[in-house]
């Protein structure tokens, strides 16, 4: 509980509209997409850097922790307030100050949703790649916080190579500027790539300078169907040796098109046990070629059947195979943990069959997909967490599955982060000396260790 | 002058043979490419991660200073024992450890020579796109130390978007791993990114894990000359607002011009006031198309000349041009201050105009030309040393240029870096609370200051 006299002094900061105490408000930013539940003391909307900066100048008078966030849809509890304090949410900050259609920069607030910036940027032909699947809500703050990715990275990279800089609030309250609108520049450390990935334990980000790109022409979808999980990762190498590098290419394991089929009356042939959605773009009378050269490339790797898209509508009957798995997964169990490894690429097959091991061990639903281009997995652990037992083993199965790709070389994590849901497994995939060298700079930054503490690092949960 | 039980202690580390203290030594490890001279007590040559831990740990014993270096071919002085120490060169950590052809990902030491590395992923058909000039001697790991870039960048990036993870050993002697072989990573802190650009003031870098992408099929260059800088510098914004991205776009301005005119027997027609020189890469058939596209483009923009090459030996005989700069160039005056400012691509011509002013003023040729794709100029101050007062309107008149870049958003280095040389003007670019926070990191990590000191902050040289 805060006391009144704190209370007042971040009205008089952002002005009592913007500061709330009340259950039902507290409650509203207790949660994110973890469904786990902590309730802050107090949350503020600022509308300005500077409101931010005083924020964190009288939390650091007062030792009070100070939570940032944005939409609050990570995956991981990155913006969760553990043990309370001071939730500030950034959607105030939500306006584009600038595209520069000449330069392709455009500088936008953190508080922006990441759809709204990239339709606006596409009405003036330009093209911001990143596409989380939270892209109808996430904002641009919470997108660079975790270094968000999305089924277009395979070709066009992830949130932070789209960064050139950033206005940001440290820890202690100062405003910095990191980066600028070049498209190179070595002046210093790279703040900017730091602060990215960093899940609001260095800065709070003010401000975003992104570097754009032309809208690409044209796209083309094709989805292809094979006998074996094998030959799509094998496609996948295949395409990419032929200096083909496509804009998606997103997998389905066998199981997850066993959920398709059984929820949905999508024609899936029963012999298809994984399936490619593939997706090509730029200039209009080279994707046929492509597109063709893609078909003849997976042929004689097990294919099932291919379908091509000559149309945005047959296009999007194609992405419906895609879409219908959430829904269809449901069917399956009511409660999903949904994990992001991610794996060398050639690794794909090898981690699928590790985890049809770990859920026929566990006997709990466990189904894959994901971007294959960039070996990263979803994989998706379905329980009712209501019958006994059955959280016990999701965990276990969890941290098998983490186990498994680290020791085929991968990550815990592709694009969700750390928060607080994997932090307790950090010790699997860092040495204590890197974790320590990671603190220290947390601690040089953050002496007081007041902005959003209890992230990452596992000794702090 | 180090004692010789300090030294004995080094020779147990890395054997006598790698360690040297004679002069003729110590002078060949002494300058880089800024020309400037600072004697080191001793050099080592290391050749393994466990011999750079245990001197770094010898290091902080005695507090004794440590200049990691690859080939000394930096423009800032970022490897100079500035006030003496240990040079520590990198070149027996020279070997490629792995070609992992399926997931188009590289390990290798930091010794290696960018060049030799490049040429041996094209023998597998495997492409490492960053290319600085100093290419044929430059190491990878001053590549990364530095961030190094290249004409290639404007559409393939810069040397830190290849690197996906590295082996480091901190100021303090551990040995860290930080990323790893997956494209995509989000556990912990971007660590990679960190010390990439850092300049060797963070950490010594033992290995590197590099991204690659398959070679493209074939490239097409072309060479438009331009009645003015203007129509060159639109040519580049149509260009990639037109949807084409060019492997390169490389320009050079009127006095640059004049001086391949004056020093050499190539063909350029009086009325050519500005060069782009633009590489399209990809597919054969493609890259046609792409030319007459661009050629159509560029004509309304005050067009002199359009050359298009048909065959390697014609795209060479282009190349020809831009190769004579540096020759040329001497004949103007013998000595070189070569800067390399940034700008938004758009500023380009503003930013030439400003330069031609300061050379006016100062009355000392100042030619320029570089990487117009990403607005990275490279601004040559021609002087001759030995003429009493140029040095110091040489000085001024680079401090007017960094303004100038500043003043048009830009950035006083796009690849060069800081170093010494670039150090007493970072005021200029960065405020104070900027320089604190990057000085708090390295205070925590190297809380003696032994690792590259004096570099980057102005008040430590």
């Amino acid at each position: 509980m805060l006391n009144t006299e704190f209370i007042a002094k971040l009205q008089q900061v952002v002005g009592a509209e913007n500061v709330s105490t009340n259950q039902a408000d507290l409650i509203c930013y207790s949660y994110d997409a973890t469904q786990k539940q902590f309730l802050p003391d107090v949350v503020v909307h600022p509308s300005s850097v500077e409101e931010i900066s005083a924020i964190m100048k009288l939390a650091n008078e007062t030792g009070i922790p100070v939570f940032p966030r944005g939409a609050g849809s990570g995956f991981t509890g990155g913006s969760l307030p553990v043990g309370g304090g001071i939730v500030l949410v950034t959607t105030r900050l939500d306006k584009i100050l600038e595209i520069d259609e000449e330069n392709l920069v455009a500088t936008v607030e953190p508080g922006l949703v990441t759809e709204d910036f990239q339709k606006a940027v596409e009405k003036v032909g330009l093209f911001y790649p990143p596409d989380p699947a939270s892209l109808k809500f996430s904002t641009l703050g919470g997108n660079v916080a975790e270094c968000a990715g999305g089924p277009r990275c395979v070709k066009y990279g992830v949130t932070k190579d789209y960064i050139l800089g950033l206005e940001i609030v440290t820890p202690t309250g100062d405003i910095i500027k990191t980066g600028g609108p070049t498209m190179k520049g070595v002046v210093g450390y790279d703040l900017t790539k730091l602060i990215c990935g960093s899940e609001g334990t260095l800065a709070i980000i003010t401000k975003i300078i992104v570097k754009l790109l032309p809208k690409p022409e044209a796209k083309k979808t094709m989805l292809v169907m094979f006998d074996s999980i094998d030959g799509a990762a094998q496609a996948v190498s295949d395409i990419i040796r032929n200096k083909i590098i496509p804009t998606t290419l997103e997998f389905m394991d066998g199981r997850t098109v066993d959920c398709v089929r059984q929820a949905t009356d999508l024609e899936v042939p029963d012999t298809a046990n994984a399936v490619l959605i593939i997706e090509v773009d730029g200039d209009k009378e080279f994707l046929d070629k492509q597109a063709s050269r893609i078909a003849e490339i997976t042929k004689p790797l097990g294919v099932v059947e291919t379908r091509i898209a000559e149309t945005p509508e047959e296009s999007e009957a194609l992405w419906q195979i895609r879409r219908s798995v959430s829904a269809s997964l449901r069917k399956v169990n009511p409660d999903k943990f949904n994990e992001d490894i991610c794996v060398p690429r050639s690794k794909v097959p090898e981690m699928i069959r590790k985890i049809d091991k770990i859920a026929d061990k566990y006997q709990i639903p466990i189904v894959n997909f994901g971007h294959a281009g960039d070996g990263n997995i979803h994989v998706n652990v379905m329980i009712d967490s209501k019958v006994e037992g059955e959280q016990e083993k999701a965990d276990q199965a969890i941290e098998e599955v983490f186990k498994g790709a680290l020791e085929l070389g991968g990550t815990m994590s592709g694009e969700h982060g750390v928060g607080i849901m994997k932090a307790p497994y950090i010790p699997l995939e860092l040495k204590d000396v890197a974790v320590d060298y990671m603190k220290t700079i947390k601690k040089a930054l953050d002496p007081k260790n007041i902005l959003n503490p209890g992230k990452i690092f596992p000794s702090d949960v």
